[in-house]
């Protein structure tokens, strides 16, 4: 793995506010896609707002109109109806209000290193069911389409959407995919056995710790034939959860996915493993090594320090892949590797 | 809402334990069904076991044969591989048992009031997603299927799983159809504009309270177009949680639901909600108050004092109802209504 000398390669500064009042303060966790001759990236883009004296003030999404715009709640922090929260938001008159709103906005680059960050947002949060934010986008392009699903963030819980698009303007939306809580979900790029096939990651709150999930589909839009494949293990890396990263490749031996683990003091790493081709729910090897962990500055330091997860993974010719990840849910990173590296790391 | 004078209908005391060294500790939450000329309950069955002196004994499903069968578990308190859990079970070797395990087991009448509880399981934990149990099942039937779905419980966390028969002899499984955390399905009794519909609960943890979802499916086994419905409200009997009961029933007004509440000092009520008759993630009118609450002393007293819980509900006639009903997870109940009386406690 070569972090590469430009990294980080798309930082908050580059990119504008979606609103007048926003502060961008990450962006990080990049779907990715090969579209037309260039490479596009999903960015999942946070910001707050900035405060006056005396007043707390946090971004909202307004859905009054149709589609959905930027907005701000001030209030006063004399408000009988306002409380805070920890740093997570407030609450006014009983509702809640996060301190950061995420967004979806696209980056395009023919060289997949020097990116050009769109001015306004792809997918900004439209609709009741992500009223507290669009995160985490992957694609899976099949044929000319292709297919997003994000994080939707509700008082509801968070869940998984799917939309689709063939041409990154016009959006058509499938709903959610996977109800609460669920996220991390990669679908594969082509039909296995004549069915469709996700990897996503259920909250099993209370029994065992969070793992990934194979389940089955006819369409795309609606699954089922869920299975556990991969639970946490026991170790300084993984002890926490892990969860699916950008869709799996297809290579000879199988399936290769990359994914993230969450071990120890918070910190968020990347291993492999390896699926069955035929039966993409049973497990062919495993990661016995990360393939990437914070190491250096802007992986170690940051809006969430300890960070690096990634959901978009490119084959760059015949045997090298370019990661595309977020490190501290502040910046856009790329790291450079090859199949054989990967595998080499796999038990 | 008449208590049946012959209630519980069902007790502990009329179903033969699964294997030797088993005791039932209740018999509860029926799914109901017509079958031929008789009424069928599948009864959730929740058994432990006799310890002897200085041990402890818990019930396990043994996979080891195809099928799954009743084993014990026996250990001695000196093992120092064994560590009481407070009153769910032990954790032996590092792997948790439970005191009780639940299995279902079928119950039939010609008159709907007097059972013959059948002497073996119908589904018992048979499979690793299932190990740690298999409860409160609801049946729909559609043409001469009768679709079966369940709780499973494992490691992995609790998720609905879809068996299916023509006979109540034979099973066929679809497999976990909602992955965790989520129970309380039920599935509409036919086609709404082309589509199945069920209703869930999944488990929004942290955010909001857990809620009432729809889902749609072309096949039973897939589902997608997730959406919430129905929140619990900020009232003493719905102030922790609500969930669905048994399949919703087609009334000319549109869809009527019987749900359960969690409210205040964890006591279960059970309320009514019409859904619109094309559109079953819209409601039409909620009750306003609850149908029934825990009352008598099979209701207030048993092995989890303050339940009635409903999964079953079964037309009898032309506008007369049977809720089926487990109260304290100890005993199967009956309640008579009309659709009348249902309708008048709707908002």
């Amino acid at each position: 793995m070569r972090r590469h000398p430009s990294n980080p390669v798309i930082t908050p500064e580059m990119v504008r506010p979606s609103a007048d009042g926003y502060r961008v303060r990450g962006v990080f966790n990049p779907g990715a896609c090969r579209f037309g001759d260039e490479i596009v990236l999903l960015l999942r883009v946070s910001e707050d707002c900035e405060a006056g004296e005396g007043e707390a003030a946090v971004p909202m999404a307004d859905l009054t109109e149709h589609g959905g715009r930027p907005g701000i709640l001030r209030v006063s922090l004399d408000d009988p109806e306002v409380r805070l929260k920890d740093t997570r938001g407030i609450v006014y008159r009983g509702v809640d209000y996060l301190s950061t709103l995420s967004h979806i906005r696209l980056a395009r680059s023919k060289d997949g290193v020097s990116f050009r960050v769109e001015d306004t947002p792809f997918l900004f949060p439209s609709r009741p069911r992500e009223i507290f934010g669009v995160e985490d986008a992957r694609v899976t392009r099949i044929g000319s389409i292709c297919y997003i699903n994000y994080t939707c963030v509700s008082p509801d819980g968070w869940a998984t959407a799917l939309a689709s698009t063939t041409d990154f303007t016009g959006v058509d939306d499938h709903g959610i995919i996977f109800p609460p809580q669920n996220k991390d979900v990669s679908i594969f790029p082509e039909r296995i056995g004549g069915s469709y096939f996700a990897l996503h990651r259920p909250n099993n709150e209370g029994f065992g710790k969070p793992s990934i999930w194979c389940s089955e589909s006819p369409d795309l839009v609606h699954w089922g034939n869920h299975r556990c494949v991969l639970r946490p293990r026991d170790t300084v890396w993984e002890e926490m959860k892990i969860g699916g990263g950008g869709p799996s490749l297809r290579i000879p031996a199988g399936w290769l996915q990359i994914y993230h683990a969450k071990g120890r003091d918070q910190i968020y790493s990347l291993f492999a493993v390896l699926l069955d081709a035929a039966e993409p729910w049973k497990v062919v090897s495993r990661g016995k090594k990360p393939l990437l962990v914070p190491e250096t500055g802007y992986e170690t330091t940051g809006f969430f320090p300890g960070v690096v997860f990634t959901n978009g993974v490119l084959p760059d010719g015949r045997d090298r892949l370019r990661i595309y990840y977020g490190a501290c849910d502040e910046s856009v990173c790329l790291a450079e590797t090859t199949v054989d590296e990967v595998l080499a790391t796999l038990g």
